[in-house]
C-alpha cells in the first residue's frame, strides 16, 4: 500500500484523468476530501445535499474505472452530480451552484463534456444511454455507457419500458441501480419491498462484512479476465431474478461506500463483452453528514446551513406558501367531504401532503415516481363517485398528458388537478419550469383551468375544485410564498368561468390570470400615479373564458393587456383567439398579450425571471405606456418625477 | 351434462345475466355463436377482428364467473371488445361499428353500465382497475374489478407503474394477462420473451392437453372454497416470478379458449380474499377463423371483407398514402445518409416503417409500446451524432410529452418527429384525434414545426428534417392518402421558417397550414368565381413563423383566415399571437382563425368531420364571405347561380 500522501489530493485533480493517475490506495483520502468538499459547498449555496453525498464513493469509482468523458456516464436526475462537478473542472466554480449565471443544479450537456445527457426529471437514464449505446455500435465507435438511476426512479414507467427494450438487444450498456431506499418521499410501491429483501439478505449482510476481507486476500482475481470474476461478483448474487428476467445480467447488491468493493467490481463490469449489465450498488443518503444522515428528506434539498450545527437558514416570511394554503384548503375540504381523496407522485412533502396525510392516511395515495398512474389511478377513483385530487407539479404533469387527455377529459371524469410550480421556478432552471400547463391543457376540450391570483383565491380554488363534479378541474399556483392576505375561513365557491373586476377604470384594461396580479396592481399604481385609470381584472378562469368579461373590456377600452405566468398558447393566445373569432379586434382596440417568452431561461431568482419576461411592475408598465402611444423616454422620465 | 340446446343460444342472451342463468355446458355453444356473429358484423363494418376473436371464450367466461356491471370489466385498449358488446344489450347495433351515430370501436362510459372505463389508448386498465377497486373499499361495497390487458400493452411503462403500485397495496385487484405474443407488430421487449418461456414450458404444454381431462375428472375440486384450488391452479406455475416479485399472486398460464380451464378457475379467482392476482391467459388473436389466424397482423384492423374467402375490400386510391410517402422519402434519405435511423414505439406498419425495416434492418428501432423511452431512446442516438426519426402518431405523441419537452427540446437535440395522423382519424374516434400536437409542441420553445399541404411537401419535409441539426424538427401530416399531386424524385431542403404564396389575390388572404389546403384551394375557386380575388398561402411551418410572410398578408388584405387541422392554441392562436403582439391587428384587418371546435368529437368520416368543424371548402367560403360582410344568405344564392 502506498504511504498517505501529505498533501490534499482534490487540489491535484483538474480532471478525471488526474484521478484515474492516483494510486487507488489515495481514492478513499479523495473521496473524504470530496466530500467534505460537496458539504461545504452546498452549506453557501443551498440545493441538493443527501443525494450527492450518498454517491461520493460511487463518482470517484466511475471516474477511476471508465475513461470519462470518452466513456459516458449518465447520472439520472442529476440532483446527485454535485461530486462529479467537482472532479471535472467545476471545482472553482462550484460555488456558484443554482446561482444566476452560475452552475446548474442538474447534469446539462451545455456546461461540460463530462456531461453527455442532461436531467432535471428521474428515470431518463437507461432511455438515453441505450440509444448512446446503440449509436456507438453503428458508428463502430466502442465505448461505455453507463446510467446511474436511483431506486426511486426505477418505480417509473420510462425507466421499465428501456429496461425491458435494453433487456432485448445485445446493447452494451452499464445500469448502476444507487439503491438508498429514499428518493425523496419514503419508498413506496413493490419495487422497492423488493430491493429491500435483496438488501437484507444474510448474503449481503455478510458480505459488507467481509468484502474488505475477502478483496484484501484475493487481489488477483480482480485482475483476471472478466468471466472469471463476474462469477465473484455473482457469488454475492442473492435473488435478481426480476432484472434477470428483463433480460439484464445481475450483480450486486454491493455496499456503495466502500472502494475496495466498488472499483474491482465495476473493473470487471467494464470489461464484460456481454449485454446489458445492472449493477446493484447500496448507498445512504447523506452518508458521512451527521445531521443530513438522520434527517434524509429533510436534507434532500436545503437551503443554506451552517455546516457544524446543520442548522438550515430559512428566509422569514409573512406569508403562507401556496403549497401550504392547498394542503390546509383540502384538509378542510376533506372534513366535510368524505369523498375528497389525495393523490401524489413521490411528492408528499413537496405538496403539502404530508399535512393530509397525517390527519387522512387511508385518503391519500403516494404511488411512486409515477405520474402517468397516478392521473389514470385518479380517472378510476373519480369513475366511481370519488372526488379525487391529483396534486403534481406543472413540470411533472406533462408526464402525464396522454392520461389527462384519454383518461380524464374524453371521459369527462372530474378529477381535480392540483397543479403547484405553475410559472417559473428560480434555482431550478428550466428542467423544472412550469410554464406550459395552461397551453397543454388549455388546447384539450373540457377542462375546467384556473389559476389562483393570491392565496385566499387559492383557498376558494380548492373548495369550487371540491364541489365540481362536471368533468376534470384544474388550478394552478406558484412556487413561493403568497402575498399576505387575509385568508377566508371557508373557501367559496367560484362560479365556473367567471373573472372580476379588481379596479374599475377607463381607457386601458389589464387581464391578469394568476399570480401576476400582484405586479399588475403595482403598475396600475404607477399608472395612476402619471394620471392614467386602469381597469384592472382577475380572469380567474382560462376556461371556459369569461367571455363576456373580456368583451365588455375590449369595448370599453382602448388597450388591453393580459399577463400571466405561462408560454404561448395559454391564456394570452386563448383571448386573442377569442377576440379575433369574434370581431372584438376589428375596431380600434390595440390589445397586447404579456407571457413567458419562447425561450428556455436558465436558473435565476424567480423575481429576475420576471423582470426578464416583461412581466414584473416595471415590464408591465413599460408595455401599457407603448401601446397608448406614449413616448416612453417621456413617460419614464415623467414617471421618475413622480 | 345438460342436452345440447336446439335453438341458437345467442338469441336469448340480452344481458349477461341471460348468460349467467344459462347451463355452463351451454357456453361452448355461446362462444361459438359469438364468435360466428363478431366475424360476421366486423366483415360488415370493418374494424378490428383478431383481437376480438382471440378474447371470445375469455369473455363469455368473464360475464359468466363476475357479477357485471356491479363487478366492473376493463378491457385494456378497449379495441377487442366487440365480443364483450354483443353480450352486453348492444347486439343490434353491432353493425353500426364505427360509423358516424354508431358504436364506438373501443369501450365507452357513455355507451354502456358494461363499459366502467373508456379506452383507445393501451395500458391504462391497470390503473384505472385498482382506482376502482380502492373506491370500492373506500365506499364499504364490495365488488371484483377485472382488468385484462394485452402481453404487448405490458410493456408500456404505465401498466408497471400500476403494477408496481398494485403489489404494494392489498386492494383486491384481478388482473387478466391476455398473452397472444402479438399486440400489432411482433412482440419486442425483454417482457415478451420472459412470457414466450413461461408459455413454452413442459408445464404448460402439457397443460393444454391435459387440462380438459383433468378438470373432467376432478370436477369437484373447482367447487370446493378458494385456497384449495390455488393450489390446483399454482401447480400450472412454471415461473412467475416477475409479477410475483411485483406483489401479485400468479396464476397460470392457462389455455384462453379452454372454457373448461377458465370457468373453474376464474371462480376461485374471484373467491380468493387477499391481494392483487394476476391471470395470465394464453389465446390466439384471430381464433377461429382461417385468413385471421393465419396472418394476425393483416387482421388487427380490416376493412370490410368477404367472410368466405377473406378478402378485405380495398379502396381505390390515385394517390399513394401520406404514411408511404413519409416511408419511401425516408428510405431515400437513409440511403445516402449513413446516420439517418428510425424509431417506432410497436407500430412498424402503422407509420410505414416495416418498408424501411426490410431494406435496414440494423438501422430501425421497434421499441415497444413504449412511447416514452422512445423520444428520450432517440435523444440517446441523437446527442451521439445520429439522425433519429421518432415516427409516432399525434394521438401516441402524447404520451412523450415530457420527454419532449425535458430531454429533447431543452437540450436543443435533433430529434426528427414524424407526426402521423394528425387531425381527425374517422373511425377510431376521439380516443385517437391528433388534433393536438400543434398545441401542445408549440407551447415548448426551440422545435420547429413543420405541417405537410400534400404529399409533395412531405417529401420535402422529410429531407429538411434530415438536413436540419440545430435541434428539434416535427412534421405532422394526416391519416389518409395524399392528393395525387406530382412527386419529386428527390425532397428539397426547405428554408426553415418561410411560407409560400400558392396564389396571389387580393382583399382577403387565407393562410392554411397542413392539408387543409387543398380545401382552401377549392374554396378559392368558389370565391373568385363570385369575383373575389383571394390570396392563398402556405405557411408550412409554425415554429418559426414566417412573421415576414404574415406581416405582409396582414398589411396588404383586408381580411386574413387561417386554416389547419389543429385545435386552439396551436397555428392559428400563434398567429393571433404574433398579430396582437405586433400591432398587426390594431388596423383595420380582419382576422379570423379556423381551427377544429373546442369539443370531443364522436368518430364518423374525415370529410364529415372536417365539414363539422366548418373547415371544408363550403365552411371556409361561409366564414370568408361573413368576414367580408357580405350578407352570406345572399351570397349563397349568388353561388347557387354560378
Amino acid at each position: 500500500m502506498a504511504d498517505k500522501p501529505l498533501t490534499p489530493l482534490l487540489d491535484t485533480v483538474a480532471a478525471p484523468a488526474d484521478l484515474r493517475a492516483l494510486p487507488r490506495e489515495h481514492l478513499r483520502q479523495l473521496a473524504d476530501e470530496l466530500r467534505a468538499e460537496v458539504i461545504d459547498a452546498v452549506s453557501v449555496t443551498g440545493g441538493h445535499l443527501g443525494a450527492g453525498l450518498g454517491v461520493v464513493e460511487l463518482t470517484v469509482a466511475l471516474h477511476a474505472v471508465f475513461d470519462t468523458p470518452h466513456d459516458r456516464i449518465i447520472w439520472d436526475v442529476g440532483h446527485q452530480a454535485y461530486p462529479h462537478k467537482i472532479l471535472t473542472g467545476r471545482r472553482d466554480r462550484i460555488r456558484t451552484l443554482r446561482q444566476k449565471d452560475g452552475l446548474s443544479g442538474f447534469t446539462q450537456r451545455a456546461e461540460s463534456e463530462y456531461d453527455p445527457f442532461g436531467a432535471g426529471h428521474s428515470s431518463t437514464s437507461i432511455s438515453a444511454g441505450l440509444g448512446m449505446a446503440v449509436a456507438s455500435e453503428l458508428q463502430g465507435t466502442p465505448r461505455n455507457v453507463v446510467a446511474v438511476i436511483g431506486d426511486g426512479a426505477m418505480s417509473a414507467g420510462m425507466a421499465y419500458e428501456a429496461m425491458n427494450n435494453a433487456g432485448a438487444m445485445d446493447a452494451r450498456l452499464i445500469v448502476i441501480l444507487n439503491d438508498n431506499d429514499m428518493s425523496i418521499a419514503p419508498p413506496t410501491g413493490a419495487l422497492s419491498t423488493y430491493l429491500a429483501r435483496l438488501v437484507s439478505s444474510p448474503a449481503y449482510r455478510g458480505m459488507r462484512e467481509t468484502a474488505k476481507t475477502v478483496t484484501k486476500k484475493l487481489p488477483q482475481i480482480f485482475y483476471e479476465p472478466a468471466r472469471r470474476t463476474e462469477e465473484f461478483a455473482r457469488s454475492f448474487f442473492t435473488g435478481g431474478t426480476l432484472f434477470e428476467e428483463l433480460g439484464f445480467y445481475y450483480v450486486g447488491p454491493i455496499d456503495g461506500h466502500d472502494l475496495d468493493s466498488l472499483l474491482p467490481i465495476l473493473d470487471n463490469v467494464r470489461d464484460a463483452k456481454e449485454g446489458p449489465i445492472l449493477v446493484h450498488v447500496v448507498t445512504k443518503k447523506g452518508k458521512g453528514y451527521g445531521p443530513a444522515e438522520d434527517s434524509a428528506d429533510k436534507y434532500h434539498g436545503v437551503s443554506k446551513f451552517n455546516v457544524i450545527t446543520g442548522a438550515q437558514a430559512k428566509a422569514v416570511s409573512n406569508a403562507p406558501s401556496y403549497t401550504a394554503v392547498f394542503a390546509e384548503s383540502l384538509i378542510q375540504e376533506a372534513a366535510e367531504d368524505p369523498r375528497v381523496v389525495a393523490v401524489t407522485a413521490a411528492m408528499p412533502s413537496g405538496t403539502g401532503l404530508d399535512k393530509f396525510a397525517e390527519i387522512y392516511p387511508d385518503r391519500i395515495f403516494d404511488v411512486g415516481i409515477a405520474e402517468q398512474h397516478a392521473v389514470t389511478f385518479a380517472a378510476g377513483l373519480a369513475s366511481e363517485g370519488m372526488r379525487p385530487f391529483c396534486a403534481i407539479y406543472s413540470t411533472f404533469l406533462q408526464r402525464a398528458y396522454d392520461q389527462v387527455v384519454h383518461d380524464v377529459a374524453i371521459q369527462h371524469l372530474p378529477v381535480r388537478f392540483a397543479i403547484d410550480r405553475a410559472g417559473y421556478v428560480g434555482a431550478d432552471g428550466p428542467t423544472h419550469a412550469g410554464n406550459y400547463d395552461a397551453a397543454y391543457l388549455g388546447a384539450i376540450p373540457g377542462i375546467v383551468q384556473m389559476a389562483a391570483a393570491d392565496e385566499a383565491e387559492l383557498k376558494h380554488m380548492v373548495a369550487t375544485a371540491t364541489a365540481y363534479d362536471n368533468g376534470p378541474i384544474a388550478f394552478r399556483y406558484p412556487r413561493g410564498d403568497g402575498l399576505g392576505v387575509d385568508m377566508p375561513k371557508r373557501g367559496e365557491i367560484l362560479p365556473i368561468g367567471k373573472g372580476r373586476i379588481v379596479r374599475q377604470g377607463a381607457t386601458i384594461a389589464i387581464l391578469s390570470y394568476g399570480t401576476r396580479l400582484g405586479e399588475v396592481l403595482a403598475a396600475a399604481e404607477k399608472l395612476a400615479a402619471l394620471g392614467l385609470n386602469p381597469t384592472i381584472a382577475d380572469a380567474r378562469f382560462m376556461k371556459p373564458l369569461d367571455e363576456e368579461l373580456i368583451a365588455r373590456l375590449a369595448t370599453s377600452h382602448d388597450v388591453l393587456l393580459t399577463a400571466e405566468e405561462g408560454s404561448i398558447g395559454g391564456f394570452g393566445s386563448h383571448v386573442a383567439t377569442f377576440l379575433a373569432s369574434n370581431g372584438l379586434l376589428d375596431g380600434k382596440l390595440r390589445f397586447r398579450p404579456l407571457m413567458i417568452p419562447d425561450r428556455f431561461v436558465e436558473h435565476s431568482t424567480q423575481a429576475d425571471m420576471y423582470a426578464d419576461a416583461g412581466l414584473d411592475r416595471a415590464g408591465i408598465v413599460a408595455t401599457a405606456l407603448a401601446t397608448l402611444g406614449y413616448d416612453e423616454a417621456a413617460m419614464v422620465a415623467a414617471l421618475a418625477q413622480v
